[in-house]
């Protein structure tokens, strides 16, 4: 396909529709309405006339192509590229190197590349805060807890660490193995033999493949610091050694992600399965409205827990408010929705619409996906909005720098001043007019084997192997990652899910990807019926009843946060280990659809190095490179066995997910369609 | 200034002269007429029309202005400003944010942050592989030797060891706090307090303000994850934290830079000033050449070493050749110029013309600015390329990768490579008829006091202050950084260097623009009557008759590769403290005018935030912010007492630099001009 149909295919997806969810649409209209920019009015500009008249450019070419090279102070350079529009490219000099030499190979490589260092630093500082607020609560520094022992001990078991000890010993040292694989160990020797818990948690076979590659992750800071020193001009300019590293700091992300999510979970306790509610409408007019954004949900469960209190309760009523009303954005707000069932408002892409509906009093936001444009909406409303963290200040916000030993203070204090703020509200709120969703959420992987359990106590994992190999689940899609204004907004997820769905394709969700499932209805059990095929249909029931629900589970398993997608990688890896195979055998595919941050190319990368497939349906910036490209999308089978699947159109994405899906199972010898 | 002002200043620049140094001249009309490109031939492409009608764009304004986004999936972004050309501008969309909402202040500050973090992983991972090189010595597990227990001792002093240890447990505690320093302690709580380094090395004056301005680096890789986590989408959106978390990062540079002089020293022996030669013409056509280039001189030393053994003369003889003669290219080149006096071939702009004399029989490379040019140009000429880093691989090079433990082993094979591609070499080859410049290089701060001391034994420091106080030195600058295409290369050096000699302002000089000097006749002792002011040169006449020379000191001193750039820093640290003044009080001002690489940047901040003026004569990508543009070079006055500089013209910048040194002065009631 040549790199101008892909990228009108991106194009026309978008144009078709902005946003698959009527909510979104009509703030949208409202918003814009107001002569107000969102993240999708901005967007639409790149495909606007200029005056009216004259056709532009719209995104540079050079740039989507990959081959815009800002490294050094010699640059930016350009090369010249057949696929740039002529304007453009005769502005360019005539000639396939950048000044210092490097060739569109190298240039497209690096630019690859520097995106997994900033996505993995991301992950990995997460990680690093919560690992030493683990830390400083094995040491009795915070009024936190250790929620779940029955966890915590199964982590220490995995690493090894003699159960002979006490709650605190044992979280004491789980915290310090995560450090130390974030931070590497200074002592000149160790972690030669990769992360301490990648070596714990990924299957012989698998780790065996990642050594033999030279992959296998050190420590997620230093793989990052080599990634940027690789990254710097006069480097690296071989392009397979730049794709090499990025899988490596793919993996040295996952990992990150893995010890978070274990650490959320022993802190903060375990997700089950229950029913919540996910739309716009969850915010109430009624209600000092706080909602929670970010990745870090540390500082939110003091929030949750004090927003509960007869103080606040009373505060709030004081002021007028029927009460504190806690809704969830983004990532933060998957954490709170998995664990507390607190009800989800919206995704990287609704915030600034949230805000504009006139009732969110304050938007707290810790890291990550808070979008300048959210600012700026704020500035037309009341919204306070609070930044806890030192890595990601905004001009206007107020700042409260978090501290986990001061956290029952600190939540305190943003519940003081989410109320103060409910009586600066305007006089007219705008609610879109559409109830939200039902909800099921919750999935962790314990939770998951404590339904299968309940069919097969001695091997939980046999009556998943069973269906699998019966074909009741012909494969398994995990739909992960961001929502895009360049396409037809979570629409992508909607339709590539109820395709895969009808192939009884079962499908894990996580972070707004997720979200916009729950938005489409199908995190509803309702959906079961309505988009399963026949033979998942009929096990979704079987396993509802199995775990009293009285109704089947829904088709699409939320399993949490972008975080969380560690929780599909350790289900993969249990299969992979019983079946005794690698993770690149199993009939298990990933569509992270609308991919837009770093992290999710990170992520991505992560998974192709451990073996999955993964599909985006937005074009990355790769096309400036053709062997950069094939390395990425079919080369790299013969690596890792994963790969990326560049696919704008989602039902044309899920045909060839069930390809790869069908060429697996066949490999395992196992029936197909 | 308008924008377009300084850029055409710097165009003008480069149009009046590609170079200030004849050989290189001569050499590219070689090549060029050749039909081969090199560095300055694509630059020059940037100013051609298209098809020698239609005048174009030339270098992208989005990305000069530093307001080109390329953060996320959702972009590439570009800005409306006016200061883009016309033709660009148009295809832009007419908006003031990218599609996230960030501004123009939000995109030039991350930008800029993310040079950074680059430039410090890189100088931080150089320090790492060292100070494991160190470690492994004390360990016993490497030939390499404590070659200057005095420096070891005044190094372990400076970090409070106990003084009754062998030289191995000394240099073992040394190696493992600077690798703590890099990559920080995974155990939850040290380094809370910063760097050990910085705060042993740096007076307690400036740690006090550093501390105030919260930019006291933590451990280097912690900085850099921390700017790569900030530069996400959706993370930091306030300028102003940008840039403080690129002064902290580029303290934290300045750190690594330092510590890894002080392994240097302490593995490899302190330089002491003694004459050698520089250009073109140390290669010899007679001899089997080797060029060494890169920034860690480990591996050099060895090759070094055995070049000179019975057993490699002899291989060298057996084949025709008169010997072998190993020169040096760059930083690497800096290195062992200033300890061996290894002549110095070329610096970052030349690699690919001295690979074109066709008699570089081997071009052995580790890590940073090998620019792909020169690997382009190898493939027309015999000369076999040598990597030896994992992190700079290269696709048409043969890899050794370098371990510390087997150095002899490589060394020798280093050797072998070489001497067999001398039968190789082309039957014409093509050196420049110009001969190489006396130099004299080695000026280690050490070295400087041992002058010094010879006054003044008892306060070795006194000599200088009294002729800083007295003005026979009117102020110091060091020269450092790269060499640009975008300028008179090196001209502007020479021309700046001049001006300020005139005013009797020692120069000190640094990597390539000290090579730059080099080239200018400037590190040879006449320079010293030709160019010194006449209060200077009476000094360095003294200075020279101290020393033994029995001729001045040049009025240049080069004091090592960019690494030792520490030198300068300590230099001034110990100025600073014997006054009892902050650094930003000191008639210290810096150029690095023709900076080219990220690392140039993390370094002039690190010196920015340490109170020095840095003058950068290339324009960095941060006009499209005016508000950044001014905190860098205005309000950071305020802040830090430093600031950038940025003016095209070395005549101007001279005078510009003069005007400050003056200022302080007047401030430090010092007689002016």
């Amino acid at each position: 396909m040549s790199k101008l149909d892909i990228f009108k295919k991106e194009k026309r997806s978008r144009q078709s529709k902005r946003t698959g969810d009527p909510a979104t649409q009509y703030m949208l209209d409202y918003v814009e309405g107001l002569g107000l920019d969102t993240v999708f009015t901005r967007q639409k500009r790149y495909e606007e006339k200029f005056m009216g008249i004259f056709p532009k450019t719209g995104r540079c070419d050079f740039g989507s192509l990959g081959i815009c090279c800002r490294q050094c102070l010699i640059g930016p350079c350009r090369i010249w590229h057949k696929d740039v529009d002529l304007p453009l490219r005769i502005n360019a000099p005539m000639q396939t190197r950048g000044t210092c030499g490097a060739t569109a190979d190298t240039i497209v490589a690096r630019n690859w590349l520097v995106y997994h260092g900033r996505g993995c630093a991301a992950h990995s500082t997460t990680c690093k805060e919560v690992a030493e607020t683990l830390l400083k609560t094995a040491r009795g520094q915070t009024t936190y807890q250790i929620k779940d022992t029955a966890k915590l001990k199964a982590v220490a078991k995995k690493l090894g660490f003699n159960g002979n000890q006490t709650d605190e010993q044992l979280a004491e040292k789980i915290a310090l193995t995560a450090l130390s694989d974030i931070m590497g160990k200074p002592d000149g020797v160790s972690n030669k033999g990769g992360m301490t818990f990648a070596n714990a948690y990924l299957p012989p076979k698998v780790l065996s493949r990642l050594k033999e590659l030279n992959i296998m992750p050190t420590s997620s800071f230093e793989d990052v610091a080599d990634a940027d020193h690789q990254a710097v001009i006069g480097m690296m300019s071989d392009p397979y050694y730049f794709v090499m590293q990025s899988l490596k700091v793919g993996i040295a992300d996952l990992m990150a992600l893995l010890m978070t999510t274990e650490i959320h979970d022993i802190l903060l306790g375990t997700p089950a399965p229950a029913p919540t509610k996910i739309g716009m409408n969850v915010l109430d007019e009624k209600m000092v409205n706080i909602a929670v954004h970010g990745h870090i949900p540390t500082l939110c469960e003091k929030v949750i827990q004090w927003a509960d209190s007869a103080e606040f309760r009373d505060k709030a009523k004081l002021i007028g408010a029927k009460g504190i009303n806690i809704v969830g954005i983004c990532c933060t707000g998957a954490e709170v929705l998995q664990r507390h069932k607190i009800p989800l408002a919206g995704n990287n892409l609704q915030e600034d619409l949230l805000i504009a509906t006139g009732v969110v009093d304050a938007f707290l936001m810790d890291v990550q996906c808070s979008y300048p444009s959210t600012h700026a909406m704020a500035e037309q409303f009341h919204t306070k909005i609070i930044t806890t963290m030192k890595d990601a200040r905004v001009s206007m916000a107020d700042h409260l720098a978090f501290d986990p030993e001061k956290a029952d203070e600190w939540a305190k204090q943003v519940l003081d001043l989410s109320i103060n703020n409910f009586a600066k509200r305007p006089n007219k709120n705008h609610l879109p007019p559409f109830s939200p969703m039902n909800a099921i959420a919750g999935f962790s992987a314990e939770a998951c084997i404590g339904v299968l359990s309940k069919i097969d106590k001695e091997n939980p994992l046999k009556p998943l192997i069973d269906n699998v190999v019966n074909g009741n689940i012909y494969g398994v899609c995990l739909v992960a990652g961001c929502t895009s204004p360049k396409l037809a907004t979570e629409e992508t997820y909607h339709v590539l899910v109820k395709e895969l769905l009808k192939n009884n394709v079962l499908i894990l969700g996580s972070g707004c990807a997720a979200g916009a499932c729950g938005r489409g209805g199908l995190l509803d059990t309702a959906a079961t019926n309505q988009y399963a095929g026949e033979k998942l249909k009929k096990l979704l029931s079987v396993l509802g009843d199995v775990a009293g629900l009285g109704q089947p589970l829904p088709p699409v398993w939320h399993i949490g946060s972008c975080v969380d997608n560690s929780r599909a990688v350790n289900i993969a890896s249990a299969l992979a280990a019983a079946l005794n195979v690698l993770i690149k055998d199993l009939p298990v595919v990933v569509s992270a659809a609308e991919a837009v941050t770093e992290k999710a190319v990170s992520i991505g990368s992560g998974a192709v190095a451990l073996g999955f497939p993964v599909h985006v349906a937005v074009v990355p910036p790769v096309l400036g490179s053709p062997m950069v490209a094939k390395l990425l999308t079919a080369d790299m089978k013969d690596l890792t066995g994963g790969c990326f699947i560049v696919e704008p159109d989602p039902k044309i994405a899920a045909s060839q997910l069930l390809d790869i899906i069908t060429e697996r199972r066949k490999k395992l010898n196992l029936p197909v369609n």
